[in-house]
């Protein structure tokens, strides 16, 4: 079987992604400790890939400030949604995030001899995100073409985006198909036990779940 | 003056770079500890920041095994020339490093307002290398256009390269030119307080100096 490696967050886009990856591939999932906020998110990320029961790479980057509401503890983290529809760029924005976990797992893809790389990124609710757009990710394929040793030769490793253009509520009902466990995955910017309710991406879970007619699990394991 | 960020690894290549870009550009040293086993560059690049007077910003990064020689303890490291003349990808390769390393340096640019990062590739001695060829890095400027917040209005950020077409006699003789204190940088692929002499990147060293006809003054402060 065909190898890849995804990258895992503990949210549902990329716990969608993952099940999707693994019908065609042995998947590792790439999951990153950059001291961001949502500690939920990672205990998530290891719960998604057990009950998935794929291999998992963690990777912990010790930054200075980073100058992001999702990481400084001095900015807060905006309430409802911070998309704004003036093209601005969120406050949520980390600056060269997808750069960084794709430079990652480009390396890793390139150690274990994975040809493809799986990210779960969807442009039409975050497009103002820059490294969120299919434009970002085609250029970053070119880059991987020229900068990797497998370009000597074999087939270059290949980023794939499976959810770029559907919308959240597509990917639930596209997770509920495939049977992700909903009850493991974490959507929060903030906290680690209790989701806040509050902020644009717990409200973004809320509206999709409701539309895509799935009912939203509790929780599971975080007593 | 405008800012800048430069990977400074410890080594005769980053020193050069760092003081070439001194010259037009107020400047942040990059370091990474990333389990390189040559713990004296570590020690050399934060030597040469102090000597050079800029601001230093460490990442600590906590990988999993990499598969390179430079980094696990079980792959030894080549002695003599490992940059075979038949075209393969030599040994001492990390996978996409310089990829982690350029997007980390991207991200600390846009945190910090900089519109340049520099890095001490050169592309003749180390032309087996995918990421330290000119087409590497023009591709990876051709991604950060359109993935990074700058490139919805203001100037995008650069990947600069000045040595990149230098021998390493020619760098030797620019940092003798300019003053670069040669006695806190470091070559060696191992260890930390004396270098090996035997190693491809002492090999290089050794060769440079006596072409340029610059004497290598004895390593400062490692006892």
């Amino acid at each position: 079987m065909k190898k890849a490696v995804v990258l895992l967050s503990g949210g549902v886009d990329s716990a969608v992604t993952l099940f999707m990856a693994m019908r065609e591939y042995e998947c590792t999932a790439l999951v990153f400790d950059y001291g961001q906020k949502a500690r939920g998110e990672l205990i998530s990320a290891q719960e998604l890939a057990r009950a998935a029961g794929v291999r998992i790479s963690l990777i912990k980057i010790d930054l200075p400030r980073w100058g992001c509401a999702l990481l400084d503890s001095e900015v807060e983290i905006p309430k409802g949604e911070d998309v704004s529809a003036d093209g601005k760029v969120p406050e949520t924005y980390v600056p060269a995030r997808n750069m960084i976990f794709l430079s990652f797992a480009v390396s890793l893809a390139e150690t274990e001899g994975a040809r493809a790389v799986f990210i779960g990124a969807h442009q039409l609710d975050y497009s103002n995100y820059p490294d969120c757009r299919t434009e970002f990710f085609e250029s970053f394929n070119n880059m991987i073409k020229v900068g990797t040793k497998a370009a000597a030769g074999s087939q270059p490793i290949r980023i794939i985006t499976p959810v770029i253009d559907m919308t959240k509520k597509e990917i639930v009902e596209q997770g509920a198909r495939l049977g992700v466990p909903f009850e493991y995955t974490w959507s929060c910017y903030d906290g680690e036990k209790t989701p806040c309710g509050e902020c644009e991406s717990c409200l973004f879970r809320v509206a999709a779940f409701k539309e895509a007619g799935v009912k939203d699990p509790a929780l599971k394991n975080r007593d």
